[in-house]
């Protein structure tokens, strides 16, 4: 099992398997960095795609020599989403990283049927992998980026594409608490009745390889003492290693708080195409970055 | 400018003014102690109200001269709320407290209109008073677990319970963040609609002694970095001292998300009301319970 982000680039690391990230709009100071780290640690080969006098002015910049990258010119940014998306498609890259363009621009490109990056009734979501230090573990918070306000429906495929992640870190039957602000059943609170829906759900085999229980306050997913203290049965409290959250709201706010308040580690996941997608933000420290583009390529060894 | 809990329970032993506060149904070990935590620190008098018996026995449990305390027998918990509700209306106590009874109960007897403990218009609403350690100050988050979906109607009222409530705490003009998962005001996500309208009516003075703005992601709202990285100008922007939650699901997550991941001391306040309600929960520590009591008792001082 995978407890941090060391780990995971030392697994990496070790398969040995050479990847190639193919970057749209790579003309950006911030993620030729991390191409740069990630390089440098011997994780994966780059192709960058863009503005190529920009380009090279910001790997000079880095002293780089640009001899050594591989970089192919466009126009603009939807020329250059396209390009790297293809590149995927034919097989000459194995993973798509957005660089400065708009995440419409590069989804658009992404999820171009006819590539086929995409299976038809897949969902797109994001996962914060966070490194849970006190217990030396990860943790996966999910949906924290992309999906607004899921149904029940999407919430399947958030919670599926999760599990399956943590299959990934080795984490066999993953725990998953569904996340409320209070651990009853109210009709008043729709979390509290997506989370009885999922439980269910996953008691019904809906959802494959966990164990599922909500609602669940997050006092009570993080704490076995604090679950029952309230009372509460459940093989979740306290062992929880997905919280599903409510909704874009509450997930994006518990995201930005552990980072800001708690100061943990974290790494921004896009799962659910038949690639991960690397989608660094702006906000993420180049540490993040660094996770967040060897977490991709852990999913890459795995599938 | 109060800026930690040990300042608000400076500031109440300084007042000299004895404050008398009736616990409804006080028949419980957690309530009890910080009872008499408040009482040995000389920050209030208290009624017992309640199952005399089993008081007296805890009382016993806990050391205490039962002859020392003032005790009114009840014979259920609906008698013990009324009888509380009754006792601050004829002003022969200062403050309720709820003790072990159902939360519905408890404030069913308070909202009793005829006894006028709250105004027509009122809506009670909670915050969470946070030392926020990293900038020596006092900040807090609105509503963490009384309003399960508010509309902008009642964010408005929330809003202004908030920002009264740091007048108390001599922050003179408070900045409020509206806070949502992005910046941009888009239809598809509600709280960035509520974080522009609040915006507006703040700035047309339909909310008053405050300076807001939103939406604002958490990190924009707590780091002034951040929102500089992103463009933002905002003079909310790294000085937030309320951080208003897009809905209960968000809130209630954040507050045990400080609690349990960044360890912070935390405090709830019910606000809206003509008296301060105590409420405290099974899961706050013996510190936030006591955090709690102060925080109420001072409202009372400046009232």
């Amino acid at each position: 099992m995978i407890r941090n982000f060391n780990e995971v680039i030392e697994a990496v690391q070790k398969s040995g398997i050479q990847k190639k990230i193919a970057i749209a709009a790579a003309q950006d100071t911030d993620v030729l960095t991390s191409a740069i780290a990630t390089r440098d640690l011997g994780l994966a080969e780059f192709i960058l795609v863009g503005d190529v006098d920009k380009i090279n002015a910001i790997l000079v910049s880095l002293k780089q020599d640009v001899s050594t990258w591989e970089i192919i010119p466009t126009q603009n940014d939807v020329d250059s989403a396209n390009l790297v998306a293809k590149l995927i498609a034919d097989r000459k890259a194995d993973l798509p990283m957005k660089g400065l363009l708009q995440t419409s621009q590069f989804l658009k490109a992404i999820l171009n049927k006819e590539l086929g990056l995409v299976k038809p009734k897949a969902l797109l979501s994001q996962a914060t992998v966070v490194e849970y230090v006190q217990e030396n573990r990860m943790m996966l918070i999910t949906d924290c980026a992309i999906n607004i306000a899921p149904t029940f429906e999407e919430k399947m495929i958030i919670t599926q594409n999760a599990v399956d992640f943590c299959h990934i870190l080795g984490i066999e039957i993953p725990n998953v608490a569904i996340i409320a602000p209070v651990e009853e059943v109210r009709l008043a609170i729709q979390s509290t009745v997506d989370a009885a829906m999922l439980s269910k759900a996953a008691q019904r085999k809906q959802l494959k390889g966990c164990v599922v229980d909500g609602p669940l306050a997050l006092d009570n997913a993080l704490s076995l003492q604090a679950s029952i203290h309230k009372g509460i049965q459940s093989s979740v409290a306290g062992h929880s290693d997905i919280l599903v959250m409510p909704d874009l709201n509450a997930g994006n706010i518990l995201d930005k708080s552990l980072r800001y308040f708690a100061d943990y580690k974290t790494a921004g996941c896009v799962l659910g195409a038949n690639v991960p997608l690397i989608m660094t933000s702006r906000s993420d420290s180049p540490e993040n970055k660094l996770s967040a583009i060897a977490c991709a390529l852990l999913q890459l060894l795995k599938i």
